[in-house]
């Protein structure tokens, strides 16, 4: 097991529902240390490839793209779930349904952030059905920029968001893939990766 | 001025409703380099305090926060504005108004985060009229932890916020305070501070 799967085992909680419980370190109490060391693996994994951005969505993605972007050495940009009043200008927009919440987003982003330029690594704390980096790959193609890569803490392996990404021909790399938790026993299989 | 107040100068945009806009370096776009002498700046001006947790709201103070916990060698915990199907068990809840959303935010925080032994250092990229913070300093006080201080990137003292936590004796510091600003001509005058 790598440091994130050993981290999942020992602070993780399977909850009915699909739901892995990682609150504690991952993104509600966010252990600083440990995504340093997330920040260090994505550097290494996505080695030599074209980054000239870090994009995220709001909110959970936020802290593990901020530190991240320490080892690129490149801004963070993140897509927000709804318009403000703040956002004025041209926006670029796409839709994203919420298995967390039940919902559907509108996604949006600013087009003077991102030009056709720009290589972009797409970030998240989670990776499960995909729709949300689905609608990220969207905006950035929208924009004409490219899609350097999607980098995932957690992806939840029974789900089919990595299948579709990779499928697509993404260069997807998941520090943890869950191919099987259950709720009951508590017990967590992870895919080997080399 | 420090290295904030020229940024601001030099990227930021004066808009009718009192809005500045910050978002190609500070809540859109992230900076993270100048995240970076933010957080050391935090660091200087809460020197030899006690902080055990790093607490802000999400989304837009969670980047700043995360890059601001490296020099104080602590976790962060961000309070949500809604209730999730993902945070289960004990919640500690209070209300707050949003100026930027005209809207009414029930905003929580799991009790098994924060304890009575906790000195938190409350943070967020703007104040305003200080609802946020009011919120934080509620949540804080019904986990029965102390407040060691509030961080501010960017103060609006033209507004209540800075006021009010001050004259209820928080220690506020806010790195630029924005005493003015003309969105006909773009002037933004700052508060002196030492």
């Amino acid at each position: 097991m790598n440091f994130l799967e050993e981290r999942i085992v020992k602070d993780g909680a399977v909850r009915e529902g699909n739901i892995l419980k990682v609150d504690s370190f991952l993104n509600n109490q966010l252990d600083i240390k440990l995504f340093n060391e997330i920040g260090r693996e994505f550097k290494r994994r996505f080695a030599g490839l074209p980054v000239t951005k870090i994009m995220t969505i709001e909110a959970s993605g936020i802290a593990i793209a901020a530190i991240t972007a320490q080892y690129f050495n490149v801004p963070v940009l993140f897509a927000k779930k709804s318009k403000t009043v703040n956002l004025d200008g041209d926006l670029l927009t796409t839709t994203v349904d919420s298995f967390t919440h039940k919902t559907t987003n509108t996604v949006t982003i600013s087009k003077k952030f991102i030009s056709p330029d720009d290589h972009v690594l797409l970030l998240d704390d989670f990776l499960a059905c995909g729709n949300a980096m689905l609608g990220l790959t969207d905006l950035v193609h929208k924009a004409g920029a490219s899609v350097t890569g999607i980098a995932i803490a957690i992806e939840k392996g029974f789900q089919d968001g990595g299948r579709i990404l990779r499928e697509k021909g993404y260069k997807l790399e998941s520090l943890a893939i869950v191919d099987d938790m259950d709720p009951q026993t508590g017990k967590i299989t992870f895919r080997h990766q080399d």
